[in-house]
Order: C-alpha cells, then structure tokens, then sequence
C-alpha cells in the first residue's frame, strides 16, 4: 500500500502542533497537543512519540494507513545528522539528549529530526511564501529570532546542522544583553524578549511597575499590546520597534552581502509589528546592502501559519540530510 | 590528444597572474603580466585575453597542446552566471561589462569566470588550508575585505553570483566609514585601507604628517610596515591591530553562528599581522559565538601564496557553475 501521507510534527515551548501532510504538500489533519516541556528528557521525548501515534490512529481510522516518514522538529541548535539535540531554550532537561535515537526506539522506525526554525523555513519554501526560489534568508521574529537558510535550494546546515543561529550574529558590540549570554545580538532588539528589554531600558523600570498597556492578561509583556500601544500613538512603543527594526535592517543587509538571496522572508508572532519596524529597516537596508545585491532581493512577510513548522518538517521527513 | 592543463588567472589591480594548472591541482607554469586596469573597458578584457594566448604559446612550446578549459578571476561583484563584472574596485571602466562574452569572443571559446575572493577560496579549497573540509568561510585581508563562502563542498553563489561579500557586513553600526559608502563594515577596520583610516583617527592626522615608520618607500601607508612598528612595540600600531582583531572577532563569531562551519580560513597581505589580532579576535569568538558550534571549528591562516586565486580560477573552469 503506498503512503498518501507524511507526518510533521512541531514543537513549541507549549504546544506540539501534529498533522498529516500530502507528499504534495497539503496538511489533511492538524492535531494540538500539550508540549510537556518542563518534564525529564525521555518524558519530552515519549510525548513527542505519543503524540505521533495519536495522529496515526487518527489518520488509520480515516483510511490513510501509515505515514511514509515522520518529520520531528524541536528548537535549539542539534545535529541533524545524529539527532542528538544540544540545547532547547524550552526543554531544560534536553542536553546532548539523543532525540532521533529516542524517537526511532519509541516508533519502531526512522525519524527525521531538524531544527524548528529551518522546518519553518522549508515550510515557507515548500508551500510558502518562498515557494519556486532557490536562494532565501527567512527570519522567524518570536520570544527569540530564529532562522534557516536556504541556498540553492537547500537549507545550510553546515558541519552538525547547527547552522542558521541568524539572532545570534551580532548588530551592536556594545548593546543589549542577549539571553544567550552575549551582547549585542540582533534577538536582543528584534525578538520579544529584546523589546522587552528595550522598554525596560527605555523606561528605566528597574522591577519597577509596567505600564499595563503593554500587558497581556496574565500581566507578561506582550509585542501584541505594544502593536497596540503604538497604533495609538505611544511614543515608546513606537520608538522602541524603530528602534528594533533599525537593526533588523542592520542584520537583513549583512544577510544581503553575505547570501545575495532572491528573497528574505520575515515571519514569527512579532513580524505582525513590521509595519512598525519597516521603515527603519528599509533605511538600514538601503544605506548597508550591496546595490546590485539589494536590486536582486526582496523582503517579505511569511504566508504560513502555525501550519508552517509542520509542513516544513513533512518535508523535511521527504528529504533527509545526506540523501 | 587529451589536455594535460587548465588555465587559471588571477586579476588584482596591478598584476596579471596566469598559470598552467594540472587537473590535480599543480601549478606547472606561472607567469606575471601588467594588468592595464585603467584603460578602457575593452582593453583591460583584451590584456586578459592576451595574457592567456601568450601562456598557452609558451605551454604549446613545451608540448603541453591546449588547454582543457580557461578560468579567469576578476576583482568586484560579478555575475557569474552571465559573466558580466557590476563594478570592479580597481577597472573603474568596467559597469555591467559583459566579461565572459568578450572574452570568449576573443578566445574563441568558453571561459569561466569567477570572482576573485571565490577563486581564491576554491584554491585553498582544493590545495591549502582548506583541503579536506566541506564547510568553509574564507576572508581576505588586502586593500579591501573579500570572502568566499563554501557550504557542502560548492560556493555559495546567490541569485547572481554576487554572495560572499563578507568584507560588507556590519560590525559596527555607527563606526568608520567604508569605501562602499555604509558604515562600520568589517572592511573598515580589518583591510589595510580600514587600518589606515584607524591609525589616522587615532593620531588627529586630518591630511597632517604620517609617522615614517607607518609607510613604505613611495610614501604610502604599509600593513607590512605597521607590523614592523608593532614588533618595536609602537603603542598606536599594536592598538590599532587590536581594535581590527576585536572587530574581526566579532564578525567570525557572526559567520560561525551563519554557517557552523568546519573551518575559518584567514588570508590576504594584511593577515600577516594577524599574532597582534589573534588575542582580542578569539575573545570576541569566545563571548559571541555558539559553544558547541565555535568547538565544530578552527581558525587558521591560509596556506597558498599568490598561486591561490590562480588555482581558484583553474578549479572554477573545471567545475563550472550550474554543471
């Protein structure tokens, strides 16, 4: 019986996010479930399995049978060559944890595993916004920046598949500190968590009390209510995306140089605030990039949803590293 | 009758380097022309061609027949699919100068052509520092800054061909003016005319007197001699050395975190002051780039003198783009 489906599965610091994909592309069922990422390691790994099972009953009872592969995509910098997983912002038990091993034994069969950020990324190739280019950047703007790259065709991986940390390149030496220990880097402006920062600085809130406009009900910090914020003209909102989307255009025209790609792809919660960030952006751009190279290049929005990391770890599953 | 060579040909902004190279990658003939790089756009492409004739008529005396293939490597952005030159820093006549088709005209048959830092690269590639590796970022610390990028055993080209300006990427947003026109570009602080612009800030020298000891016999401003003043312990020189290696680091970090390649390979003029950069370079690496991605990677010196862009260019003609 031949496949009518492939399974993507992608896995957030909350939720995994499963579905049923057609080797064309298409995502026949999508399931949600809880991530359990606070956990042991095995028992983060046996969700990730359980959930994959849970789909496949789902899918038998609908007549498709068994999947043809199964793509898993998780955060952090891993080997996809081993599946052995580094480190995950989210899962705080996964160091050097061997994934794909895990996964392959709770299955009984071959897992692909990739980093969720270049799953996006071949999502948006795939069916996406950068779907019939072979040279594109894509950026994903959430509590981190993350980002995969795609040249001639196929994403950069480099030596263990840990290539592609684009919000840790660094657009201010001496700037804000990064959660990843450094200073400076572009997710320090232009990710959730570096906003917050920069409203922080800007507002000199040492612990001190938020201003609730820029709250989410739960009392977090949310980019959401800061798009609001500015929408209403808050002079710090505003400031603060001008801000990060002056190094963002920073980041985007060393991308530029560096890939001379057809297209750059911004996507992630965030990037619903571009139209903040655009300008500022555009003049660093301008100013920074290669002429000939930014005459060859565009900057777009994603076009995938949520959908985006499963089917791009579908595709993954399709085309694995090394084949 | 099977050919026993290739043609490689380095063009900088004085000489014209042209070598007979054998399909493993040994230099058998070497020969240095003027490279005329301020006449006409026509008559800088006939030098080139001549210079070829005038190698492969000393190479037929030999009885080495004819070449096997031609592969030219010129300075600046050019398209290598199409093979015309954007701009050229030191052929001011050339823009949008369809190369490939002069010279092809005048050979009467197919020429590769490639840019020079990349030529340079699939040298050290094929036959130095970088030989055995399969991800590989290369820079070259000359006038200006040049990179190749190499990412699965290929170049990493772009849309046309223009990727690699690695000399072009910012590390310092607000800092020294660059050459392209941008601002705190890796090329305006790790290139000898970068440096050059550092020594002068730092000593007020706004069109005042240069120490002696900072030029060579014509009067202009030396890297080699700086390194000489450094060595004697001149304050400025060993300052300046450390302010290009602090922003070298923080751009290799940068390319580590891009490519997690295996190796980082340091060439060009300038990088023989490379030991009075190496210590606040790796600093900058240790802060900013990923643990286990900067334990994937080395950073070495290149290993080929001016034969590199020649072998570069021979390799370009053997593996030509798109095959």
């Amino acid at each position: 019986m031949t496949s009518r489906y492939v399974i993507g599965l992608d896995m957030g610091g909350t939720n995994i996010r499963c579905g049923a994909v057609t080797p064309g592309g298409r995502v026949l069922m999508l399931r949600r479930g809880p991530a359990r990422a606070d956990e042991t390691a095995s028992a983060v790994a046996a969700n990730i399995a359980e959930q994959v099972l849970a789909l496949e009953d789902q899918a038998r009872r609908r007549g498709l049978g068994a999947p043809a592969a199964i793509g898993v995509a998780v955060p952090g910098p891993l080997n996809v060559y081993t599946g052995t997983v580094m480190t995950a912002p989210h899962v705080a038990a996964w160091r050097s944890f061997p994934l794909k091993r895990k996964l392959t034994t709770a299955l009984g069969r071959g897992v692909v595993v990739e980093n969720d950020a270049n799953a996006w990324a071949l999502g948006e190739f795939w069916r996406g916004a950068a779907r019939g280019y072979r040279n594109v950047v894509l950026l994903t703007l959430g509590t981190g920046v993350g980002g995969g790259i795609i040249v001639d065709g196929k994403i950069v991986h480099g030596r263990s598949g840990m290539a592609g940390e684009l919000g840790h390149v660094t657009v201010e030496p001496g700037g804000m500190p990064c959660d990843c220990g450094s200073h400076g880097c572009l997710e320090a402006y232009a990710s959730s968590s570096g906003m917050r920062g920069l409203v922080a600085k800007r507002l000199g809130l040492d612990g001190g009390a938020w201003p609730a406009s820029y709250l989410d009900r739960l009392g977090n910090f949310s980019v959401r209510r800061m798009t609001a914020a500015a929408r209403a003209r808050d002079a710090v909102a505003i400031e603060v995306f001008q801000t990060a989307g002056r190094y963002l255009g920073i980041a985007v025209a060393s991308f530029l140089n560096i890939f001379n790609p057809e297209l750059v792809v911004i996507g992630g919660g965030v990037a619903g605030a571009l139209g903040f960030m655009r300008r500022t952006m555009a003049a660093e751009v301008r100013a920074r990039a290669s002429r000939p190279i930014a005459a060859d290049a565009r900057i777009v929005r994603a076009s995938l949803g949520v959908e985006g990391g499963v089917v791009g770890a579908a595709y993954a599953a399709l085309h694995p590293v090394g084949s």
